[in-house]
């Protein structure tokens, strides 16, 4: 029930039609008698630093998720950020201090990060194609090699951004094979689908299908479908799968925490989540 | 359940810890399957203009309930008002129309007025007594007038601001004997509260209770609390009473209508709201 006193978490993106976090956070806050509410606040990119700032002036606000399009611009608007952050070159969570000042970090790979090791993926020392080295691709491939991992194959469209990615981990982890190439899947242990291929029917596959073996682990995170095209496909070649669901879930307590709220578990959250396909 | 496609109405003000309209408007939506929600938007008057423009750009913004210190303010930052927040000076409520110009009203008057029909007073010829010419005393008098009011009796700290109003009072409703001078309540059918005082512990009276008639109707806008020091002194006088819930649930309604909302009436209202003191 929203007050006057509530603590607004502001949902910043766009389009808004596919937000499925209100949904996640409100029950939870509702069934825990937390005082807080997440709201979707629809922002295009037009103006966006006015708005944004905007938003972190209401006298209520407590912070914000963030999401498409704006995860790699607002880093640059911030008073300071986690260095998982800096490395994805991106956040989707800004919370503002007691003195007003803006802190910023980045949970979708670590999300992403935590769904694996919960199916019993080993991290340590694994091999992995990530697709798209854009905010998510970015977070994925820092959280990933902030726990463990041994070879990192990035490939975008733009080649130039998969360089710059590969250059900001080899800095910060200079044990990790960090390199750019091509999209064969064929021989990883993991493969993650981090572009916005299967927002749209018609989408193209993000990588060779057919290439896919079935010990490798398919991760994605678009959330337009509980399963996309690509894991679909995926489990029909006997892959194991990660959901775009999977990663928001259990994202959501290193949330919770940041924002100064009472955590809890990606199972209960899921639980008392709402959302509907 | 706020989602992504939800209606957002911002209810922009500040301090928003008194705000009563999340409460009323949030469990009628629910109750009636609209999709749609009040969420307080808290924002002082410094950089207001920026502020105000950012959160209209929000693509899922419908409109805004507009409450202190900004009534006055938002006048100027609109494409277009009506009769009855021109005379005013003020609005409470903007919409954004689908080519994104604003358009706005202001209801103060008229659920004041509305509240007094339904107590049985006679509005058509009547005298009034209107302390405090600010937004909402400047809009109950523009809806008294509007509904065939006799004379005005306008009464402000500023007497420049009671002069202003009443010339444009005069201008729009040239039968109506629309005056300034003192604020002796004797001898009026009507007496309103349209000042701040009741807000804070231990305010001054607005007028001089020992003056105000047993057959006088007393009519307060403070909100602080359910009866105000003045409202109870009236009571004990013996007169009727209007209380500023009664003002704020009967021009609810009137909102409803102008967001292209599903009405009801302000009983309905009063049944399914959740205000606590």
């Amino acid at each position: 029930m929203i007050s006057g006193k509530t603590a607004l978490i502001a949902h910043i993106g766009y389009p808004t039609s596919t937000f499925k976090a209100p949904m996640i956070y409100n029950p939870y806050f509702e069934n825990r008698g937390i005082d807080a509410a997440v709201v979707p606040m629809g922002v295009t990119a037009n103006n966006y630093e006015t708005v944004f700032r905007s938003i972190f002036s209401f006298t209520n606000i407590r912070g914000a998720l963030i999401t498409m399009p704006h995860k790699v611009t607002t880093l640059a608007l911030l008073d300071s950020a986690s260095v998982t952050a800096r490395i994805a070159g991106a956040v989707n969570a800004v919370r503002k201090e007691a003195d007003g000042r803006l802190t910023g970090d980045m949970f979708d790979g670590e999300g992403f990060v935590r769904g694996l090791i919960g199916k019993g993926f080993a991290v340590s020392g694994s091999r992995s194609l990530i697709v798209g080295s854009g905010g998510v691709g970015s977070a994925i491939a820092a959280s990933l090699a902030s726990a463990g991992a041994g070879e990192l194959m990035l490939f975008d469209v733009n080649s130039e951004t998969a360089e710059a990615l590969a250059g900001r981990l080899r800095t910060n982890y200079p044990e990790l094979r960090a390199e750019t190439g091509g999209n064969d899947p064929a021989g990883y242990d993991l493969v993650v689908n981090a572009t916005p291929l299967g927002m749209n029917p018609g989408d193209p596959m993000p990588i060779d299908i057919s290439r896919l073996d079935a010990r490798t682990l398919a991760g994605e995170v678009v959330l337009k479908e509980e399963k996309t095209a690509f894991i679909l496909a995926a489990e029909a070649r006997g892959c194991r799968v990660q959901v775009g669901l999977d990663m928001l879930f259990e994202m959501i307590p290193a949330y919770l925490e940041f924002f100064g709220f009472e955590t809890t578990t990606a199972d209960e959250l899921r639980r008392l989540a709402r959302i509907q396909y």
